[in-house]
């Protein structure tokens, strides 16, 4: 049985082709890196958004038409596991993610929450055994459900706390059984909504003893995934706990945590927070934290996480050229967290958009190992920073002067001479980097 | 004399070329529309940021190295005037724009503020005998000078409007004088601080008797050129009167000044506004008020008006696209409002930044008639709202239809069916055409 | 039978209070300008935040508890209307406001709808007779059901446009069967996604054919309401085409119905768009516009619309300024669009939060009535202004001048004198009047 | 001789003061906390903003009108001194703040500069024996001159790190000189214009390096002053290093220079970063790194600094609450970084806008105060979190559980119950405390 009869098998077809269901640029043999561009790039499709994302927003219900619609309860979860697994193939891609109750209907309790679980993780299982796609990571969903109106780990209720502790630990193993590379914690309500009511440091001191407990859980089973903390500012909360790269970091350094996590970083969360997608990864890669990576973009002029498919070719570039800096991802992977737009509610818009961000993505590749090999960007910055190779500039790197010596240098100085930072000519030299990608 | 005696003159070469100092892209007698390209993208250098601006910021001082530097009052001025037109000749730009005070010093009285304009206008007027660079547009400086800190011909004070007056009346003088296409009003100053102190309807109504006295002071002395708005949301006021095209839109109509005016609209503007630059071209032009083009970019992140040079190929392609559809700008023209960065204080960097902007453009203009050509986004969009083309649909075009018949319409219809809008694969259609402009 | 058991009789009790079920500060016998507070301020209850309202975000579901929650389908619409209007009885509040399918269920087919309707029109119309509380105004829904995913009048699909023309004409004859006094256009969806697929001008020439024949037919049926539009500048929509009140007066002026419209402003929906609430109260204002007013606060720091209840002194304050001035709003009022918290759910939170926006809007009158009668601001702009009522300045307002006179004149001016703004001391005279409104 | 003829003495009138050149609120006797309000607050005048500032924006040039205007040079400098110690008596202010250059002009060469500074300093201490106004904080200006348009400490430029521990080092004496109790390190121009010619890792080592040479030549010449990093997100960078309090606690603990320093916050550059002033505040207070506070505010609607005067009761009011709760400031202070509007232009501006900033500090004390002792949010609080004080929360916070028993734990829990955390209700009983605070 298919669930998407209307798509054959998408391959690629190289820039001159017309068909919207191939990818022009996305060559998956392709070698970056002495790897191929499937092993490098680890592109991820993410269950939540492309099965069960309906398409509705804050104004409106879900436009989604999917072909099992007619399902409900249990029967839809298997369902959209057939149908997840057709799509994979059909999009040849390596790697998918879920939350907990993305693949299984929660129940009334949670002991039946687990059998469902159970039910779908075997059927999961099974699948994985001859499908090419793996699980790039997996995750609980602590934040739809009303329990966690105040958070998780840090809700002010101790229940609550202890509810999302059954739901990781069960997420862990999930993890194990499936071979989950990575586990990722989004703390969705782990925030605020007011300081007026807030017990703030309570809160981060919990947060902190859960993430020790859920580290000490994965090392008795054995789970050896990639602990990924995935930072965003805002968004339902008024203030989200892990804002940034470098909120992350210092809570991870406060907490003893610093060693056991990396970050999963987000475009769109990147730009709510103030910061472009390649800062966020810049930050994390020199701290080496650069752990996985949900592709998607932003709208700059809009407030809210919009989620888009990754069309941007400049994001992808600068985004790339932080990844391959990094010697790729390791463990982690491209994660596709985005949605096709409400008024793209067609399943064909799924294929559509995932070429869209494939290819994207696979152009930003090309660009930035070019701009690497030619070592344009690099030779320059080595310039730029020539001065603190030799002389003072050398004593002050290493170590071996102070501000006593330091005046003394100064005072000797007639005039400093600065360089030009030449950003424009960088931004053109960029724009012909991505021009000549494929001139042949 | 040389001012810029390391840059000699800058010549299309081709994307193959690696020469920092020429286009790439920009080719002035390549073919648009019937037009050669200089004719039709009437690209413009703005005389401030280009010649007299410094680099300096509200935290610094600064930084620009010029060649004139060493000279000062009206010799620096008449420096000035030779080293732009030197720099047009080397750019090989058809226009440049300017304010009173950029080209001369503002004097102690009017009267001699008076005479210095004369002097420089009238040799700037014997440049413009022989060179082919023209006058785009000229304007008065209404914000820099204390007096103006209330506004201008919304100052509180009738004395600062009356001042106005004699400037633009003088402004108007000097465009006829010199053949300018355009003249502009940017109300840098026309807003409030604050509500509190504020009549605003006393203003607005100044405003609007001022814009009739400009224009019967034109039609009297036979100054042809248009007449243009420039809107801008905020900054230096908390909120200026001519917030975006919109606005600007609902004051000319208020006060019957619609068909005396249209719109200079610039790329950074608009997204301080919360609009896209290809928004407000969008808007003037559905409502045939596109006149001219500050052609710079912003960046997303920053709440200030940057003015950087244009080199994101998105923002050209889409303001392109208006454009072309606008079948060119008539009188007007694509200004560079836009400033090198403050680290970029070469003057080498002036070329450089003017190069990326003009190669931008026309990359910009290439991808943009070829989707025009291929009637890329127009057949889907004819398609899109082909129900508007016969039926019911035609007979609300046409005014034959009311609510009872469209009632009776409605409750016959079974079941609605929308289409797909396809979001992702047309963000993904024009990166193909941005990719394949110079495959050859 | 009672729904809201916990509460009893809100009541002014005074600033002594500390009953959390009590008004503290707004006292509806209280005079204001001549009339009563509570004939003066007109609150109104928003049925869809209060009765409908679930809690849910895009993040989450729904968190609240509500006392006919065990009810579904037409018994809980019922149910619903039972509730609405105890709890306007014991808030005490004289107005509410609907969208049609806030009361009443949407069914399979329109004829069905319709019955729906009618049903519960019916039971509110028996209710109305013997309530204190009257229809502010009531509207349609026409952005959540996935029909509109492409907007309403200005959709992309003619048989969407006419289901849309069968809604209002329903609404227009449900306000009439209910003496609404205004009839409220929120175009939730007419706006675009991306202008790559969108015929802008088509859609806002049917958005306008689509409000002339909505005046036509209200005054075919002798409804008599007052026709407001809503502006609001993105969210759900990339782009709505009503941005702010100065685009929706533009759109008004372009399409010839400025005479048939007023605006309904929301504050949040002015900060979204880049303006105080005062902003926008203020230019429909002195336009003549300003029709209703939805009463709620946004966080400034957010840039979704969070719709909170109002709490900030300062903004009801300037916007109760903005509306003495206007000598009232009219057949227009305060609407609390205005949601609980995701995190208040419980059934007393709705009226703990009407309460504390009623208080903050009476002490706001109160504040800005002193400030009014004590002509603070008022004196201080007169004098700021003075120079127009009188010599060069009363020859500019009058049009008894021309730029050559006026230039004449600023040759002759030796300096130009300006006076300070006095901001600071402005504001801080502003805490004064509020730190003394209750100090007896 | 007096600078500020037009002025006498500011003393406290209490409330019902008419005189604008009064506190109504500010009363240094009043008690807080066990300390006078004056020795609690510890207000300080920025001598930069208030001495030296035009101004002057990106759009214009200075408007302020200053009694020593007429001066130049050192003499300029000498009689700006006089002003600001005239002003500090008739402020009746406890402190002031400044930078090198704000006190001594900037000469051709180093050495003369620190003659410069020599000779002003000699002059300050001559007046510090007597006034009762002190040193909290001096800082050393590393952005205005062009030698740091790429950053100081992390300048590309060896020759600029050299010259920036010159300026730190002579910061550092005159320090100690003039007993400060505070050295403040603001790294206006310390980030980035783009990623594309940035070594961040090298630029944030240097910073560190920089840092720890601060310390240690501190410790040599026995400077016990508490060292601060002021947080800013950006401008007139891209990015900024120190982007808010988490980013520098990040920082300080990745190069071990957490034990060093505390934290300057700045409520404008609170907002910015896209916090809120008592946010930032809190962060800094729950991790032991709250120090001093620049007190003024910015416009949530405008996206640069306006570092206007604190007016909004509710800031102050949050703020005071966080000062509080930290037991004071400690050898910090609350400074005026604020500027009079560029339209209140007058010298006396200047005291009513400190007069405005002081009162509403002074009304934020109180009721913050007044809640703190009716521990009206703190028992609400307690409430919240009650369920960490037992039982199972008990055993969390005291770790004693793990993930298994925890899920045993929740495997038993039948329903959770969440409480409403009544955010309207709270934000309404802070309106009742503001409201309440003078009614006497």
């Amino acid at each position: 049985m298919s669930y998407f009869e209307k798509v054959n098998q998408i391959k690629y077809e190289g820039p001159n082709s017309t068909n919207p269901y191939a990818f022009k640029y996305y060559n998956p043999e392709e070698q970056i890196n002495g790897k191929s561009m499937e092993e490098f790039l680890r592109f991820a499709v993410s269950y939540w958004h492309t099965f069960t994302g309906e398409g509705s927003d804050p104004f409106g219900q879900g436009t989604m038409v999917r072909p099992y619609d007619k399902f409900s309860g249990m029967d839809l979860a298997k369902a959209r596991v057939e149908a997840s697994f057709e799509f994979f193939e059909k999009m040849n891609v390596p790697f998918f993610c879920f939350h907990d109750f993305d693949v299984a209907p929660e129940a009334d309790t949670l002991k039946e929450t687990y059998k469902n679980l159970d039910e779908i993780v075997a059927m999961i299982k099974e699948y994985l055994k001859t499908s090419k796609t793996k699980l790039l990571w997996n995750t609980a969903n602590m934040f739809s459900h009303p329990r966690w109106l105040s958070g998780a780990a840090t809700s002010p209720n101790a229940d609550v706390f202890a509810y999302a502790a059954a739901k990781v630990k069960k997420g862990l193993e999930i993890g194990k059984e499936l071979g989950s590379e990575n586990y990722v914690f989004w703390g969705g309500r782990e925030g605020y909504e007011t300081l007026l009511n807030t017990d703030m440091k309570l809160e981060l001191d919990n947060l902190a003893r859960f993430f020790h407990m859920a580290k000490d859980y994965a090392n008795e089973i054995g789970f050896t995934g990639q602990f990924l903390i995935e930072p965003k500012p805002k968004e339902p909360t008024k203030h989200q706990y892990d804002f940034d790269v470098a909120t992350g970091l210092a809570f991870l350094q406060s907490y003893g945590l610093k060693d056991h996590f990396k970050f999963n970083i987000e475009a769109n969360h990147a730009t709510l927070a103030g910061h472009t997608f390649e800062h966020e990864l810049h930050v994390a890669r020199i701290n080496g934290m650069l752990g996985s990576v949900d592709a998607n973009q932003g709208d700059p002029l809009l407030g809210w996480d919009t989620d888009e498919f990754p069309t941007d070719l400049y994001s992808t570039t600068l985004a790339m050229y932080e990844i391959i800096k990094n010697d790729g991802l390791g463990s982690g992977g491209l994660n596709f967290d985005a949605k096709v737009r409400r008024g793209s509610f067609d399943p064909e818009d799924l294929f559509l958009a995932h070429i869209a961000g494939m290819d994207s993505f696979a152009v930003g590749t090309k660009v930035a190992q070019k701009m690497i090999d030619d070592k344009v960007l690099e030779d320059f910055v080595a310039d730029r920073y020539r001065s603190y190779t030799e002389g003072i500039g050398l004593e002050i790197v290493e170590g071996k002067t102070d501000f006593k010596k330091l005046e003394q240098y100064a005072l000797g100085l007639d005039r400093i001479t600065n360089k030009s930072g030449r950003q424009e000519n960088l931004k053109m030299i960029l724009n012909q980097y991505l021009l000549d990608a494929y001139r042949g």
